[in-house]
């Protein structure tokens, strides 16, 4: 079915109506040009657009199609154009050509802008329940091993010990972040674009307000050539989904590296690990890989999406049909994404003996060294210098700090007395940072209470 | 200079050393790199760490180099590593080895993310302002046009006649969610990172909300482990500049092609064309093309960004270094692109003869002749088909809606009256599109109220 | 199915599962893979490590498997891993026990990158073909209208007079060049991965050159390692797509304009164009948009794939399962586009009475007035300026070249002599250009021999 | 100074000027403009469209201007337009009015279109000989280590013991491919676009084919419009360069990893590392993670000029100015890259002992254990689900497969022998995989004399 054809003199070619169908992806909108035909209806009847009877009888045959749809008993037409011809025809077979004055006032330039809100609406909120459900892992696993000291790495290299809790919650704030970004997207999401018609708005006596209220919009699109036009929310969603991909690409990597023989941080669960067809002793972390590696996908969806509106004159162009696939598919992918990191962190286990024993390798608590110096008055740039001095006279000597006797401490500075030692425990370096956000677990302590008040808000 | 070296056995490698360096281009940051050691300075006097004698030499100090740099006295010596290095240089020659002790708890790791955050959150503000200023002139040109039609295009196709106002004001609403948006990037700028230090905090006694304060921050990081890693208040920035620029490439777009012979609406001024070398007559809108290609860029930079993010392990990488030429060039694409955009229009002349000459053309007024069938009780559907079979049918003849005769008219449907002439007037069609951000002039009026109160605010 | 789990304790979660099948995409694969089982087949029982009578059990069954599927008589069970899994399984229904023994000597490793190796050499060759069937519509085309004359545009701006045929000639190129790049890859797919097992090569006697030559590739793959993490081919592949689609965007967007009232160039059939559900005149050229704004999602998928092998360590990571859709919808995207364009401007009509008005506009000729004067032995920059200023009079008088008296010419410059007017003709200055390559219609004769030739070759 | 004014009314605007100049960025093309400007001008003396006396002071003129440049006698006036003009400028100091014919018969379109090939043309030559001399270093270590073992990971985890050699000869072959696919575009460069002037060929009666010749090109661009629209060999090398760098930044990851302490594979010579600010004791492996990070910028660049493309009308668009800094920064990217890779892992030193006793742990050898099986006449599949339950087993007792009792053996399957042992060491199973391409030695030794004849050709 068309929704258009008076002016024309043959049918449309067999490949121009395949290459440019939306059906097969656009029907995901379905349930939301419903629920946007109902509002529609319902204000055409307010406004004596049409009957009150009318948009009583629309509305009903439009409530059958959404029943019919969710029982699986009304089954679309593959052939239409798009969702919204399809919801037509099928209110055609409902309530005959009454279902012709739906359309009344209305454009499917401005109905597709429609049903893109509401529907990235809605999806909006379910994600960010689920950021929130797998914050609420990282908070409970930092919870759980309070206490537990780990290496602190930059550059991939050890740096100095760290709480676990510490690592996770980075991650949390992360993912705090990213449900912030989404909110704000949501007020640009939220604005009803109907009355615009196909770019100008109508000369009916349309009530768009009353549309918005009944649909939850917090108000009315402007200006109707920027109604039809503006694909913003969608690019800032895509933006925004990007990020959050990218924190979980950064979360995938590390479980990846973790769960190396060489790292052996974490042991993930059975249920959670694949197999090698060839060879047997195969434990594989793909579930991370995939995470990790469909970040790709969602910039790839992203830079599309840019693409399509780089240099597109104003209003509808057909080009913009290429912004739903890309949408379609980032929230197949984060949404996912989201809900297996939080079931595979959540059932993971975290060797903390050998998190605790890599923490203090090597000359993690160097900078400890130098803090002390400094307190006893050395500038730190020359204590800085001393401790890189010891450093490297143990690793001639095959040593490390622990086995250094005073004398040779004080062999570098005059100012190393008895309490040495005790700055160089990785515990006692920890407990040492007590700056606010700091790793010392009273101040992941406060980090864990802020984070719970900002899971409850 | 290096700030490091005392572990090592031998120098760097020149060409290590070249690849490395990032002063060539973090030297922008050096303003906001003084600004941050200065409330530094004085929380580390303020907290005892240092006394408060040496705080106010090493602030004397900064603020001397501060101004040599601004007055070109002082000269950044290259071959350092970075800005964060050279700053301490130039300390030293001020100060002597008191200079030492600035780095004092912090690290380069936390320093550069503030500096980062300081240098982003000025460009935001003044990005805001410059795209402020554009939508001023998008105002002043929509009410000095006011009235003005235009065709209106949907597919670039001729659709339905809108004012000149209506089509200046879609892009006026356009920027303004590019102001929103960077609003909302800049609460996500606008914490403190210090305190951090290299990754876990320190065990310094400081007092970083005394410093973010001093700063004009909002509020502190609440993870020293996020604070060193955190750019995603970076990516979210170039993420809406990525999408001012696509909405700066659609106007672009739209200046080049109304330049063209054939559209003619638009006449740039003399002094924002450019000539060819070889082609006498040539008359080029360079300025408005060269924005439309700059979209390109900030796009890629996006990109980059994010792939520089991807899969990378938490706190600070060297791969980090790579946001800031992004960031840099971003901006100097951006604002350049704002201004020209705006001394371009200011400067332009709209052709509204041929423009309305044009929105008379063909049978863009369609939709009305339909609507009236509507409101003669056709349905929407049916009146959609009867309109299409009368533009079938003046194209064979080779004629236009007003040269049928009522006659004619009603051949294709009895409900057509005396009054069908005045709906397929251009102005008429504009007037009758009533609708709340249609482009009826009483509702472009109203748009112009509502944009002159959205720029006070 | 899955082809792992003795080792594991418990089953993979349903999630995870969910999460990590890739056989409702990769089933595309189906005929690739049979097609390479078999060939392995066949060799391990040449090799003796099985019998020869297995290997003919194990083909045979394997055929049945590719006649049934292309019957529609065998179903896949989704709920296998993926495509290797699961005609593994379809085997075992086959042949029972045997049907283990087929993956002796070989990994899921090599033999996706088989498999992907044997579909994309398809595609390409199928691609190859539908390019140069466009290109055929574009020699046809060129040369029905050879004679013909429009504007030649540089900045979208009317530059100088040109033959529409050597404007079809400019994408019969783009595509030509086209055609050798996926040549060029063609090259660097196929080669046989096959033996490098899961990474490191296999104890088996094996002789993958023999496989090579039954599946006809150029040679193996040189290291086994880089035979399992080796997508440059496929990454190649979508680079010459993204240009590809790059060069039917620039085409997309000519019809797109050159279809507007304002140009006026082209006439697309009825069968190419779509209308609006709201306005009943309007014909709009939706597939040349369409084609247009997909080049973004080409851009997009190479970007996601380069994206994933960033940073990716060595041999097979599940990230890499991210390729195959990219690749696909690539594909998908691309081959359609190029027969969408072939078959619409097949069926489009030029209107060349209009174009040709176009030409002679404005001051379409003035470089031939400047070439004019330098052979007259004034200096090429000299004579653009004196044509510059006779431009400018012209505009001032509200006149053009055609105008001017003879004796205004010889008040710019005394070279002026009666023939100046001859040069001042579109088509005058069409044949005037006789350089290699240039409009001349002499040369656009000698560029469509060329192009058949390179059709044939 | 400006190539054009002649019908203009004031001057340019100065943001205008300022926004539009390239002379920044392509005064890097200035050799290769110089080259061509001296073929060009010896070509229109050869043709008599200039005399050869004229000819040759223009040569001579431009000979001057760049052995004026080179010695850093001439320098650039930076307010001219771009290179072209700022060179015609300094050739007018020169030679006088003179300077005005040599741009007969051609334009900055075509011009700057030949000024990129030349340049690139000439950089493709300088990176393949870059990226050999990184084979070379490749080819060199593999040979040294010839015989050590390492893990061979997939997924990360360790999978089979591989040979050092072999891993680095993986990216040896990687690099092949970059090889090549330059010198494939290095074709597409490789043709000579002077004669397409503005757009459409010029009047005059040159002879392309002998600049062509002068210059070293192969051939000349078959279509004047196309020669100057044509960016493609641009892309193309942006395309090769992005999968370049992606090898680079697998290679510079697998670097990060390995000089971890965790894995502790290889340790990067003190002038390849750098230190910390903040902590003594570091020793960062910055090159390799700017090498990784520097992917993304590269990426970048290919989108950018992919965006810049998408839909541009053909001919020249002063948008196509976008192409150079993207082109530029990439070759500053790679190519430096490149270089440090090569100096970087030709002073590391690999820890062999490290990798050996990693490559021995845990159940590496599994898949031996399972073509053992096989060889016996198990089927595959069972083989690895044996083998699989001997893993569990393992795991559960706390001991690996050399602990192992024939006993212990056996009751999992009675096909094993006293042979089982010789299995399971690494350096056995390396040697087992003599399939072409494998990671046996005598495999590898084969590999890197066809590497030596590839290097050599």
């Amino acid at each position: 079915m068309r929704l258009w054809g008076g002016r024309f003199s043959k049918d449309p070619n067999e490949l121009a109506l395949r290459f440019s169908q939306s059906l097969p992806f656009d029907q995901r909108l379905a349930e939301c040009d419903i629920e946007g035909s109902i509002a529609h209806a319902r204000m055409l009847g307010k406004c004596r657009i049409i009957t009150r009877e009318e948009a009583r009888r629309l509305e009903a045959g439009l409530e059958r199609i959404r029943a019919g749809l969710a029982a699986g008993e009304v089954k679309l037409d593959l052939s239409s154009e798009d969702i919204h011809t399809e919801v037509e025809r099928l209110l055609f077979e409902q309530v005959g050509a009454l279902a012709g004055k739906l359309h009344t006032a209305r454009s499917r330039n401005d109905q597709v802008a429609l049903d893109l809100r509401l529907y990235l609406r809605e999806e909006i909120d379910q994600i960010r329940q689920e950021v929130r459900d797998l914050q609420q892992v990282l908070v409970d696993l930092a919870e759980r091993h309070l206490g537990a000291p780990m290496p602190g790495y930059t550059h991939t290299q050890l740096a100095q010990p760290v709480l676990l809790s510490q690592h996770l919650m980075a991650y949390f704030w992360m993912f705090q972040r990213d449900r912030d970004r989404l909110a704000d997207c949501r007020r640009r999401v939220n604005l009803c674009p109907l009355g615009a018609a196909a770019l100008g708005g109508t000369s009916f006596p349309i009530d768009p307000a009353f549309v918005a209220k009944l649909l939850g919009f917090d108000g009315l699109c402007p200006n109707s050539m920027d109604a039809v036009s503006d694909r913003d929310f969608l690019i800032e969603f895509l933006a925004d989904a990007a990020v959050a991909m990218s924190h979980l690409s950064q979360l995938a990597n590390e479980i990846v590296l973790w769960s190396t023989t060489d790292f052996g941080f974490i042991h993930l669960d059975d249920a959670w690990c694949t197999g090698s067809s060839i060879m047997p002793q195969k434990r594989n972390p793909d579930p991370a890989e995939l995470v990790r590696g469909k970040s790709g996908r969602t910039y790839g969806h992203l830079l599309a999406s840019l693409t399509v509106l780089k240099g597109l004159p104003l209003t509808y162009n057909r080009d913009l049909q290429e912004d739903k696939e890309a949408l379609f598919d980032t929230l197949d992918t984060l949404r996912p994404c989201l809900n297996v990191m939080r079931e595979m962190l959540a059932t993971a286990a975290f060797d903390t003996e050998r998190m605790e024993a890599a923490a203090g390798r090597g000359f993690s608590t160097a900078t400890e060294v130098a803090d002390y110096l400094v307190r006893k008055g050395t500038p730190f740039r020359e204590a800085h210098a001393i401790v890189g001095q010891i450093v490297r006279y143990c690793e001639k000597q095959g040593v490390t700090f622990g086995d250094l006797s005073l004398t040779e401490w004080r062999s570098f500075s005059k100012e190393f007395g008895e309490d040495t030692l005790q700055i160089i425990s990785p515990l006692g370096a920890i407990e040492a940072k007590r700056s606010p956000g700091g790793t010392a677990p009273e101040r992941v302590k406060e980090q864990l209470e802020k984070a719970r008040r900002a899971l409850e808000s």
